[in-house]
């Protein structure tokens, strides 16, 4: 049985097969593969949740659309973080797309995510990727004016993670941003980490001068319920952009509708709250 | 540590004193309290999570807040199960309110939930409510036309909520509407339990013109994440009816706001597609 408890004492427990199919100390954490007969092969890092197979696409089509449909013509993406492949396999079902960047800090995440989730990492390999093993504290330093999109798909904000939660980090992601470009980053559980999400959009809030948090279900982390912060210098209302290619994304997705683009944005009153610092 | 593991093998923990605060075998089911420090005191019924008291706003606000804002002038509002009160209180926010019926087949539910629940079941007491300790199936057969607003919080489809899940008692609780009124029933998780759900709408499709369903997280319940019907001969789109009550029940709320409202109907291509049985 695998559980992950939060400080606040409940959580997730999900049956697995007591040995897990993959375990290895990385240099940054502890990177496993379990196996479970409900939600398939699941994905932790130092014990914590990152994904399961059977639940992934209400992360990644959230990480990933929302943005993408909100700006017109997407051609170079970065993803931060987000080894396990998931995202990067949502971005390029925009026909726009000519590159996506992974910038994902440990090799480990990658590998053992292509050969135990397929089904999320499978798309790695198209031409249109390049990865990069790096630190992406470092990899964005000289990064400007380049990206349309930038997903910050990382762990929480202790860790390896810890460093892309500073001002500074979204500071040079900001700069790496073209004209009318997009930032969104994972935003922690409003209902199981408030504390940690307030302290984000602290700073995301002097950083950019639009941040719209938005919200969604993920069966799979402690609550339930996870958010993710939309940020750019231009957009205000992100509203779709791009009508034809966004129908195109709905048809084949789970998750993912022109309604739900709109409805994701009009979150619970605590969730305006802990977003605006009330 | 409570857990409940649904048969897809995954589900929630909780860290909760070993001695249950209450426990008691009724006619029907087995009643308990059990005391956690993360969520408060919570309530099962055969050790299946009912609500907490940290959670519970996420379902109560929606089983009531949605349909109440989107009447006209509920005067007389019927709530079938729900013997902890929390539907009944947020009910009773709402000014038109004359009077509420709650309708729960097991008295010690009641009793359990105002001994320990107290945040919950404060409002049952009441002048405007009148509570029937009787099975709802016999209760509704006789109401014709004379509830502006029918609230179905029930259990599963199991144990001693089966028959509200069934043609005949929704055709009687649509018979029970007053012209312009409208239903909502819990409608089971779309990700946890997607076949009781697609049979449950199967049944409320031949009954009612419109069926609507809606959908937010609730961390206790396995998967995170539930859904409603809403379910009218006359209200094809839910809309807020009364803005001034509408802002009034958003200025004390939690979570429902006038935007959310909107929001909560844009539903994934995955529930939409269970509500309509695809």
């Amino acid at each position: 049985m695998y559980k992950e408890i939060t400080p606040n004492g409940y959580g997730i427990a999900i049956e697995t097969e007591e040995k897990p199919l993959y375990s290895a100390q990385s240099e940054f954490q502890k990177v496993e593969i379990l196996s479970s007969k409900g939600l398939g092969n699941i994905l932790t890092l130092d014990g914590l949740m990152m994904t399961t197979v059977e639940d992934e696409f209400f992360y990644h089509e959230m990480i990933s659309h929302i943005p993408l449909c909100s700006h017109p013509c997407p051609e170079r993406v970065l993803v931060i973080g987000g080894g396990d492949g998931g995202t990067v396999r949502e971005v390029l079902r925009h026909k726009t797309v000519k590159s996506v960047e992974l910038c994902e800090i440990d090799g480990l995440v990658i590998e053992a995510s292509r050969k135990f989730l397929p089904s999320i990492a499978g798309k790695l390999d198209d031409e249109r990727v390049s990865i990069y093993v790096e630190d992406a504290i470092e990899y964005i330093k000289d990064k400007k004016a380049c990206y349309d999109v930038v997903l910050i798909d990382s762990t929480d904000p202790m860790g390896p993670g810890e460093g892309l939660f500073t001002e500074e980090f979204y500071t040079n992601v900001k700069n790496s941003l073209k004209e009318g470009g997009i930032i969104v980053a994972q935003s922690e559980s409003p209902f199981a980490n408030p504390k940690e999400m307030r302290m984000m959009y602290r700073l995301l809030n002097k950083v950019f001068k639009h941040v719209k948090p938005y919200a969604g279900p993920i069966p799979t982390y402690p609550g339930g319920y996870w958010s993710w912060a939309f940020c750019s210098e231009t957009v205000d209302t992100p509203v779709i952009q791009d009508t034809q290619r966004a129908k195109e994304i709905e048809k084949k997705s789970k998750l993912y509708n022109t309604d739900l683009h709109e409805g994701v944005f009009k979150v619970p009153n605590f969730v305006r709250n802990i977003a605006q610092d009330v």
